[in-house]
């Protein structure tokens, strides 16, 4: 194959996945239309099935890579944070976590859980987030040997917090309770005292 | 309206209702097609509008009914067999606890999140999940002073465990990690340590 073919076959790629989202972020998940997609990529609904195979393989592809983006970004913004203090304290480590209320990280939780719920039925994009899932959880406990350098000698931390806890945590929960759900200055202290192995 | 006639919107509803949930078994949430529910009801689409609205509707109230018997069911299990103890122990509290790894409260685990998701653009269901949510964090907060009464005097826990911590967990990510998550030992551990205020 030419150069030029190449380039352009991974144009056409390249548009069809910024279709994908931008009628994902119009119509949602379940409005999703590979018509519609094909229309705003200027292609045939033949050469999108070519490039993933069908509907749920393209699926599996963005929405893949939107939760990739996300669970990444999350763990990326709080090793910034982490990075830029030579020393740190239990207290620094449970205020760089975001906070329940937070209206951003909400969306990103309801979105993250509609393609969870998408990757029930949806083998390949199943495996796409388990293998994303994997690699978030071994950063994290990269990242848990990282901080340990940073923190007094003497101080102990319970790192299950991380490894179990915050592992499974999902605040659409703490959203549905509303103002009878615990208040972020709750959930930090609740953190800090298990946090903190005497 | 005559007795006769009650009883007989009554059932029709009944039937729309069970063809709703065995449609929703064969093809899902996304599959659910509102002509097939009237097909297994023998009634019209028509019918199915006057009683529930609209598809959004009818999913709001099957759905809901759905989360409610999952959440209220665990529950109910929960305080079944801690009723069934005279007197407790932080070991007992933890035991009666289901399991990250069992596979049934992994299918309900999927199919809550699947519910979840699709309340997310919702509205009826979503408050309909919001208000079962609370009634059932209530009835935790009441099974916690039902439980304080036998454990056995000087035994202090930290009920923040429960009212924080298990309240947002999703045992979906725990699966999702395979062999590379933590075991049932290690998390029955983990609660036992974090129950327990010294």
């Amino acid at each position: 194959m030419k150069r030029s073919e190449n380039t352009s076959r991974g144009d056409s790629r390249q548009l069809i996945v910024a279709s994908t989202r931008e009628e994902l972020r119009k119509n949602g998940i379940l409005g999703l239309r590979v018509a519609d997609v094909a229309e705003g990529a200027h292609c045939s609904i033949t050469q999108i099935y070519r490039f993933f195979g069908d509907r749920d393989g393209l699926l599996a592809q963005v929405l893949g890579d939107m939760y990739d983006e996300i669970v990444s970004g999350a763990f990326d913004a709080y090793m910034e944070k982490i990075r830029q203090m030579e020393t740190l304290t239990v207290d620094d480590l449970v205020k760089s976590l975001p906070l329940p209320s937070q209206p951003q990280s909400m969306q990103n939780q309801e979105l993250r859980m509609q393609i969870l719920a998408t990757s029930v039925n949806n083998e390949q994009l199943r495996q796409r987030i388990e293998a994303i899932t994997k690699t978030v959880y071994s950063n994290w406990q990269q990242a848990v040997e990282e901080v340990e350098q940073k923190l007094p000698k003497g101080v102990r931390v319970d790192w299950r917090v991380v490894n179990i806890m915050l592992v499974v945590q999902n605040m659409y929960y703490r959203t549905l309770l509303g103002d009878e759900g615990f208040t972020d200055e709750e959930y930090r202290q609740f953190l800090k005292d298990k946090f903190t192995l005497s």
